[in-house]
């Protein structure tokens, strides 16, 4: 079989000229890129593969910088909580913060900028009740209110790069310069950025590939007085603010912000919070801004003859590619880290880009590359979770980072990674282009919709939260599974109505949060949107706390469509009768296995005779099914990620939709296998996402079955005639 | 040494004269009563003994009754939700209610009197866009909002006393005639009751004591459709209702109630609800009318010669042996069903009575008293549990209900109990008058405060419920401490302050009941006097989800005085680095056993390093204390029964009360032994709670230690200088 090429992208290294060009041979790569800590040789330049350059365009640049400080970033950060425990409060509001990252802005007048707010009463004090001293960063409130709780909200500007910082921290860097970022909003900046990269790109002429790391906002990324990371939100706006950009802002919506429209109690707008009108003004204000931007410095690569590509990353805030503004940045690529399934789609789905690049696990770094170490299961993990993604909507190249003569003196990696690249190139052959057979098309329900597509639950890209996992686990099973996934916000829902090809709509998330809807739910034409739809047939998956609001007697506003409802001590009062698990139900026939809910959901009772209940266990339901006119609810307590969960998942969702009958079309037997059809190339494909030897039933688009073994990790390519 | 004798009654019944004399000489016995289903002969009331008799008000008399039909009591209740799937609605409203029990009162204007809500919006529906099939019980909405729930909120008349209704349909008593409840508000039943209680004194002269069971009005108690239990609140003024009670109300109050002033979404005001304004001014009508009313009866009792008793359950509605008016009615004595410690204070503490008398477990019932069974462990463990609290504060007599017939069968039962009884007699003259050493006072807060004394946590009278055991846990543990306790009310904060004495105030329950608080805490003036309080030298206890009430950053809103906080999904961002438990601390020092949170509470953190972590597993702090200026909080998320928890809370009472130098006072190392002592008498007690023999280190009045080994569930009493 004749060697595959292309589609994979390296790091490199200088002084390793021989070793790169049998990698490149080896995975078949066509692209090489520096990265943190390596710069590519002219002798490799040369070689037979594209250049990808790193290019910083808000940092990096202190000769500039330092010379335009009052052009620094800014923040609104928040001070701790300060008790009253007399009539006046000192409250020395940068305590917890690092200095030299982020020093308070006095340039501009913090009267007006400044707010200062009892957290007791959330009232605001008054600017003449407080003063300011600016050599200790205190302020000073008289007449406080005994015993009430005091925060300062105040700005500062920025004046070390966050990423720099973590990364000249954590190698002791030593005297190397802090990289100033700068905020291209402002004159200054803004030319300087152009005249740069227009210089660079004359300086830089065997670069292919301008590799946008990234344009002008970090994310939300803010450091304790020991130097250690205090607040970080891979989604937070924080780093967008300036007092021009609030000038503009008031200027453009008839509306001036507070400061607590940014800061927001010190939790700063998280994607958890249901987002407030204005917060979601402001989004919009910077993402048109930040589009407008970057396509001046698009284009001006372009002009070069370059290609653009952004990393998801970094300073990729106001980017937003699932939002309205980004395909007019032109951007050729995005490139992005790849943890599982849902990273991988979230890469992979962005509309508007020519290409999109998935860079895998493990990093060539020596946290992982080091002797004694086995680099291959780190990296077959990543493998398989994120293969199942791209069996249904694949990236267009994938690559790695880091220190290649590091992973180069790992010859099994090598091995592996050949096997890797190689299986890719066939998935992307088979896959690309064509629609995936989908059996249901299901939309994920929740405050932020498609803006936040495969980003819901997300805290700092992707990290695992006892918060989220058991919501995750959901995302992540969706991420491979053959059904189409769409992401609707409830402001979609009350402007446009519930899409027609939807089979079934998920809610899923804690009480109160931005992913189950909290205060949406108090709305009656949303309740009742949802009510007409399932009762003519729609389904409706609830898992943890859905449409969670306190009223009318209810805690989850649907409990009628679910069957299911939550105990909150109110009710304790009334008899509970129904708890027993029905014992035979389409959801659950085939698990074999103990039910894992994850942190699962506590107090949740059956409403009547009519629940269907699936698991019930220490006084509690935490899996059940509801029939509501021709349509269905289903309920699960959590959903952490497995085979069997994922199983799980698709069973309710089929019986949800009221499509059970059409269940066992392209399925595995197996729950360890999955089948995927691609109609449009007439072949098929049955996957073992086990390390292990799988034997698995194999239903066709008819329905009928056939036996097959596959071997570890092994994917079976059929034409669909063949079964 | 000779027998003691007294404070004990007896059940008896028809012929059984020789037994119940020989039982009344081995357990010194000195009263004798009837009980459901057996009487009392003429030999056994002329027996050297007083006589109670079993006496109903507003039951049992349907001659009276069946011709007074419309002085029946009443209730509202509310339908089920009912979804209205198009522009009208039928609401059938009894669906699911026990027609044998209620009948809708189309008596009086259902358009006056009944509530159409919308539960979707909480809106009332005009009286004019719905009608009424009083033949079918529909309730008829035209221009319904299609996908809106709506409920109907609707008068009934109680036709069946719910209690006899129990005892009919479980015994079969087949053709037994069904006792109406009448409401001796109405005219001719107020008479009759008086009329009737006199006729009954004369034909009942050797009735020594009146034992009401009980008064007017039975505790909630509705059945549904299939004559099961369908709502049981001990605590709900649901029977109390009546047309001429509401229109009462509105005379004297000057507002009318509406009927979802009772209903309340079909929460029907649980006590687990924070209580209204408009439901604590029904509650307080309504004790003044059972007080004057049963004032009047027991004025007939004393004008015979006898005594009056209350049988604390039943018809005790309104009675309120904690309120205002209970003192008035001139009661002689209460008696009440012990289950353990926090219901035998329940009894004993009751003020403004002559006596209390405390019915232990187990009932002389065949459940119990069966071929082959062994009634002494429940004797056993009912005994240990109540006799902690007995140590504290007795009642004055203990007595038993059921066949004596059936338990003079097993004579190993009737040893033990002949040892209870002479080891209560014991206690008793110990302990009783005098004032137990305690060496704290400590308040319980909640909604509810003194008139819900001892009844925190309680649904259905003391039963084990998932949502509560975690809290009643520790109710029980203060039932025996050697501690004062008081209630507290935030109302009763609110007009007085803090008393001055307390040293710790707990504040324990799920977040929104009445227990915990609910928006109670989004009180300025409520949370800023515990902070100065505590601040000053006071002591916080929360358990659970104590002060929570999300507002201004903080979900526990004396978070700053706990040290800890509950995650809400808001703060994920936020690094969260104090995850360390202290190796020492004074509260779990000599713990040596897992510790048991009961329910316990997830995504508790510390809020900073000042937080005394006493323990951290799953990603969350279970305990942990917290320095407050002078004062301290301390956090537990649950604490369940046993002699381990309660010696967890005791230790967290005196570090929170900054006390432990005090704690090794009266105290016994072993944690399944306490001390109590009673320096008014000048003795001591040692008592083991366990039924193995312990061995233990007791500490004086000064600290002093010295050790004692007692048998298995034995208290040695000694003189206090005897040490």
């Amino acid at each position: 079989m004749s060697k595959s090429r292309g589609r994979v992208t390296l790091p490199s290294e200088a002084n390793f000229l021989k070793e790169t060009e049998e990698m490149l041979e080896r995975w078949g790569a066509d692209a090489l890129r520096d990265s943190d800590g390596t710069k590519l040789d002219d002798e490799i330049k040369a070689l037979n593969a594209k250049i990808y350059t790193t290019y910083f365009v808000a940092r990096g640049h202190n000769e500039f910088a330092e010379t335009h400080m009052e052009e620094c970033q800014q923040l609104y950060l928040m001070s701790r909580h300060n008790t009253a425990t007399g009539s006046s409060l000192d409250i020395p509001f940068m305590d917890g913060y690092y200095q030299e990252q982020v020093i308070p802005d006095y340039l501009h007048d913090p009267k007006k900028w400044w707010e200062v707010i009892d957290r007791t009463t959330q009232q605001t004090v008054p600017a003449d009740q407080w003063t300011l001293d600016q050599e200790k960063h205190l302020v000073h409130i008289r007449n406080a209110e005994e015993f009430h709780e005091y925060t300062v909200s105040f700005l500062v500007y920025a004046i070390w790069d966050p990423t720099q910082m973590y990364n000249h921290i954590t190698n002791n860097w030593g005297n190397k310069p802090h990289e100033i970022p700068f905020d291209v909003r402002q004159t200054a900046s803004g030319s300087f950025a152009k005249e740069y990269l227009r210089k660079w790109l004359l300086e830089n002429p065997d670069t292919d590939v301008v590799r946008f790391t990234t344009f002008f906002y970090h994310f939300t990324l803010v450091f304790n007085n020991h130097a250690k990371e205090k607040y970080v939100d891979w989604f937070g706006y924080g780093a967008t603010v300036s007092v021009k950009a609030l000038e503009e802002f008031e200027r453009e919506y008839g509306y001036a912000l507070r400061p607590e429209d940014i800061v927001d109690n010190g939790y700063y707008n998280s994607t958890f919070r249901v987002p407030t009108p204005a917060y979601l003004d402001y989004m919009d204000f910077v993402q048109r801004f930040v589009a407008k931007k970057a396509k001046e410095l698009v284009e001006i690569v372009h002009e070069a003859g370059r290609e653009a590509m952004m990393f998801l990353g970094d300073n990729w805030i106001g980017t937003e590619p699932y939002g309205k503004y980004f395909q007019n940045i032109g951007l050729d690529a995005v490139v992005g880290s790849v943890g599982g399934g849902v990273s991988l789609r979230l890469i992979s789905e962005i509309p508007g880009v020519k290409y999109t690049e998935g860079r895998f696990l493990p990093y060539f770094f020596p946290d992982t590359f080091y002797e004694g170490n086995d680099p291959c299961p780190e990296a077959a993990r990543n493998w398989l979770t994120a293969r199942r993604a791209l069996m249904r909507k694949p990236v267009d190249r994938i690559g790695y980072g880091g220190y290649l003569s590091l992973a180069y003196r790992f010859p099994k990696f090598v091995d592996y990674i050949e096997h890797v690249t190689d299986e890719f190139r066939e998935i992307y052959e088979n896959v690309h282009g064509g629609r995936p057979y989908c059996g249901l098309k299901v939309a994920v329900l929740n405050s932020w919709g498609a803006i936040r597509s495969w980003q819901a639950y997300m805290v700092a890209h992707e990290l695992r939260y006892k918060q989220c996992y058991s919501y995750m686990g959901m995302m992540e099973a969706l991420s491979g599974a053959a059904v189409d996934v769409t992401f609707l916000s409830f402001r979609d829902l009350r402007e446009h109505g519930i899409p027609e090809d939807i089979d079934v709509i998920i809610n899923a998330g804690d009480a109160g949060t931005a992913f189950s809807g909290g205060e949406e739910w108090a709305d009656p034409e949303l309740v009742s949107m949802l009510r007409r739809w399932v009762y003519a047939g729609g389904g409706f998956l609830g898992v943890g706390e859905p449409c969670a609001y306190h009223k009318g007697g209810r805690y989850f506003q649907l409990a009628d469509v679910l069957g299911v409802d939550k105990e909150l001590g109110f009710t304790l009062s009334t008899d509970k009768y129904y708890t027993q698990a029905q014992e035979e139900h389409f959801i659950n026939c085939d698990r074999s296995e103990p039910y894992d809910f994850g942190e699962s959901m506590k107090n949740v009772y059956a409403l009547s005779e009519e629940t269907e209940i699936l698991e019930y266990s220490d006084g509690e339901v935490h899996a059940a099914a509801h029939p509501y006119g021709e349509g269905y609810g289903v309920y699960l307590a959590g959903l952490p990620y497995s085979y069997a969960n994922t199983r799980l998942l698709m069973r309710a969702l089929y019986y949800a939709a009221g499509k059970t009958d059409r269940y066992q079309i392209w399925y595995a037997g197996n729950q360890n296998c999955e089948v995927n059809a691609y109609p449009d190339t007439g072949r098929f494909a049955v996957q073992n996402n086990s390390m292990e030897e799988q034997r698995t039933l194999v239903y066709d688009g008819e329905g009928r079955a056939e036996e097959y073994v596959l071997g570890p990790g092994e994917i079976l390519w059929k034409e669909i005639s063949s079964i």
